[in-house]
């Protein structure tokens, strides 16, 4: 199977990064593909870098559409553009927030989120409740880091992750550590070994989960509110995302349910 | 002060009812400027149609704060690009779900939600709860009709939606009505003559919301999540959405907190 | 229009603060009467004193609509009487806890309250949640002062308000203050100001929320559990309290809801 | 031990049948004294009645202070005074409501309450989410009566009651009943007796509970929002109901904790 | 009245104490039998404890209800066993925390569980929100101490406890303690001498719970989810386990709802 | 890597269509060993049956870590031992619950559980909510079917849960099915046909979440309430249940956490 991991922010050194945690866990037999959309913010630091990061997330789901992909992994921990993402998949599209939280919630009584600067905690907070994890995320817990620290060679980006990673254990009755940036992919082993709790990587949850729901035949309900989009006119210029007619036509389903 | 209204949809007839509607209760010295983007989908209805839309609405209230805005109505029932708009906006921006469901809330027990397709429902069950209205919203109730339905001189568009109000009435448990769609601001009347309930548009409590705060002198907190964006590159297509790096510098607090 | 502030405690030296708070940002058109009951505490300090506060504001609330008041604010932070005001009353009926608490989720992330004594907070815990601002409230900040340390000059207590909002921005992952009394609604500029944040005072919330409500010819529902009281005796001391059965045969609608 | 059953209401017939289903169910050596205030409505349907009937529960409770009680129930099932009562009561004071949803916990999965008039809904949706009931009370059903049709000889009340809590177990999920006024409490029997499902009346629930918590020589705590009320000033009408300095030093202790 | 008070874990020294907890808040009339079951562990710390003592609790109510007993206790505040033995005892089963719990919510605005060993704090933050308790129980607190730790003379168990029990209200916006272990039983009083705040003990609270119920002729509903066992074949070690085919058929009603 | 599919009940032809159904999506290189326990009963109908299951559970568990196994399905829908099995098991123990929700979040908006006979619904609606799922589950379905009818060769078991499958669909505003049954793994495909939305068979979303945790080298918490027993002694018919020393002093690290 061919899973595509798309890194919504235009830094490709992360982009790297996310492919190499991604391949280092896929089972033998999935191919990842990791991209950046041709347009978007280098880094995603808040709503609005979100919202606008959206587009290229969309962007990279209509070309898999036709590369023959599989699946679909939004790899940024606030999981932009991925309701958006499903309607227009054929397979199965997972955010790796989602991921790292459900999986989590399988081997501990409740989990931190060790995220980068201090503006993403809100967003996170929003998903933990909104995917149901608001009692199993005991805390969104932040640092001063920019997002791309995580990308300077030698930084102190690691030990300062770490230090938060302790205190998480120590203060907020976790046994459990989510990573809360996709930049962290890299850093799940050493915080494993040093704090002695799992650690969760959602690049790595992510593609297991896709792994598994694509293995079970699995994939976005079109009965509902991820039917393929209404057909209708986009104007100006986001005129190359309107929706495929003819996909509307055999894949909309959600208008048409009582 | 001056309130831009922006419907984030291109069907400017339904931006000259919604441009009407918030005129109608505009207080005396309250301007009123009515747009759609000059790019997005012709209607809202769905996620994808959503996340497109929203480049819509940010590049409005990009123009806006040049135009001397002192505040925005984001005027589409799913709120579209609502957070990301408050993170570059200086006045506060009000989204016309938050401000219905907030209003209804002062004058009912509780109050069902009438909106037009079916695919929307899910959309407005997320919102209800995130605006913590969960409780108070019975239902939310859809129709077979398409958002542009209501634009049609002589359609059955509006005898399909009082129809559905009266339903809430007799088996939700609500006592008032909120319109799910900005395209039926025209209809309030009508519906609250017919049922004998309180009927809330949100385009009207949005200018009013507005209004409100603005009168206040309270505007959007820049010491958390809403600080304005950090600055940084945008790539592609997307270039002209880079922050301004001298309002980052000034305004983007969020990343400092503690 | 003609909107009449309830302070439900005998000070009237409050009561004239709270009048020139309403006064200052009332829009143009609207005369603001703020008066308090002749009978009842001289201050709200827990659920006695509350439920006792409650007949005064009945008292006022029937005078009103006499007087012709098209609306009415309860101006006391427990919100007393509310509930029973809204099915008396032809207007619309707002408390300030609950108008503050909603204005001050359309300008933050989320909001602590800072109130006086520390019995009032499981008080303002549970209108929190009631209102379904659980989650937006982080937290109910209560400290040593009495109601009315806030009627003396020259005290120490908006120093000590203040001090305890800047804890509030510090420790509670809160970009906003909500004033928890009626009794500071002169301080909120002041607090702005040292504090940076959003400072919403539920005075000026209420007034304009009910401008809002009125503008939008908008009032209680007679459809629920807010129409008029059934006709019946009362006994006692309390025999000028029955409803009047004229008004209960035309606006007792609740009782007839299936 | 003696118990204080406080009928909310003026209707003595009312009375009498509540002071007849708490000595039923009393142990040997508990002591009831049913009693209504000498003030209020006659019967207690809605917000209205509720708020003003509150003031002739707390006159009873400070006429059972000088009597000796050891412990009140307020036998109406809006719960009417609870929370100030507790304030001045050396015992501790339950409410009807609490005290049958309650101890249904104990015995079911889920119950469904079976109320009078349809304006009482509202108020014990919120009270069964107040007790942290929301999800054990399946269904809040009301019927067209009035409180007062109980209480007429030969009526169909009983009837109409029984029908509805056939259908309660029909059509709620639920596997028990909670009686929802405090004039059912002498169809409990009959109703456990025709439907097989454990049915609980407020009034011997609150008998049985206060029992316990006498025998265990539990009552209010002085410790946070229940401390006796702070000394001040009462005016008017309601001077009377000035709390008691002397009491208010030594059990005040509520302003005082961190 | 017979009610049975199961110790769970085979620790007899235990089941003396709790036997004279409730032996000594029991009514006249009230038949205490303390006992623990043949077998199983001997103290109940965590999950796999709990699930294992959970034979032993059936197999005592199994004896109980051939020995003529009206209600059972299950005296563990893990509640171990407390739904399956509801499906085969005639009479109503209570468990000390939930007991306890409902209990504390009379009298305090909110409480602490103060218990032994940390592992137990997951589970009994779970059962607080399965009762309905999430919001009124503030914190679980748990210590560095073992459960049989409670039973050796002389040792420091108490002064352990009363220190947690006083930062709880210190720390914790408690103005009441809940006991989180059987074992502490005998110190309900003293700590509530030193603290000034109600102590419950759920032993007490089960008990006076269980007089109310068996005192207003309620028992566990069989017409939902607590029907008796459907006959089936019960296999190896656990043979003598299997359902009692005629009860089954007399009492199953579980199987038949709609 | 070797993963014990354990069926908790003691029929041995669901077992093996367990087995089968695990086998069917196991990936190359996982090894699937399907038992039954040696005790308990024959289908798990209720908390009885549950409670006394997880004895078998835990026994199988315990011989699996002598069998090399490198995680743990419980293949009943109650999950029964769930929790328990954590603390002994070196590897990830999941339960099919909590898999098949899970993994239906990821495809739809919302999902019923489609179950066998009533008195299961009380257990799976609060496994729901206990899994953070009780938003995204819209309802839990049961039918008049007995847990073996499913075993019964040319019953119309199938048609029965497929007709209840519909009615979700079209009722609960569900656009996906949950089969809350192990003995249902072989209808998935089927239903999955008939009804064009997603079904999510628990027993193959198991087997895909516990080869994801191990691919990712995850397991069990040691640091909070999941860590190995207290050593101590188990009495009489249970002694064998006994924890291992000398894991309890290497894995026991509940009791120590701050």
């Amino acid at each position: 199977m061919r899973i595509k991991v798309i890194n919504p922010n235009t830094t490709w050194s992360m982009t790297a990064k996310i492919g190499a945690a991604a391949t280092a866990v896929a089972a033998a037999g999935t191919e990842i593909v990791a991209v950046s959309p041709s347009m978007g913010p280098a880094s995603i630091e808040g709503h609005y870098d979100e919202a606008v990061s959206a587009l290229g997330v969309l962007d990279e789901v209509r070309r898999g559409e036709a590369e023959g992909c599989h699946g679909y992994l939004v790899a940024c921990f606030d999981d932009p553009g991925l309701d958006a993402a499903r309607e227009i998949a054929n397979g199965p599209v997972v955010g790796i927030a989602e991921a790292a939280m459900h999986m989590a919630s399988f081997v501990s009584e409740g989990f931190s989120v060790v995220a980068t600067g201090h503006r993403s905690r809100i967003i996170l907070e929003r998903l933990a409740r909104s995917y149901g994890m608001g009692t199993r995320c005991r805390r969104v817990r932040t640092t001063e880091l920019a997002v791309l620290d995580l990308e300077v060679e030698g930084s102190e980006a690691c030990s300062t992750i770490l230090a938060e990673c302790r205190r998480a254990i120590a203060e907020d009755g976790a046994d459990c550590i989510v990573l809360g940036c996709a930049g962290m992919a890299d850093l799940a082993g050493l915080i494993a070994r040093e704090t002695g709790v799992p650690v969760v990587d959602g690049v790595a949850a992510g593609v297991k989960i896709l792994e598994g729901l694509i293995g079970m035949g699995l994939s976005t309900s079109r009965a509902g509110g991820y039917a393929y989009p209404n057909p209708k006119i986009y104007a100006g210029d986001l005129v190359r995302f309107a929706p495929d007619p003819a996909r509307a036509r055999s894949e909309g389903g959600g208008g048409c349910r009582g």
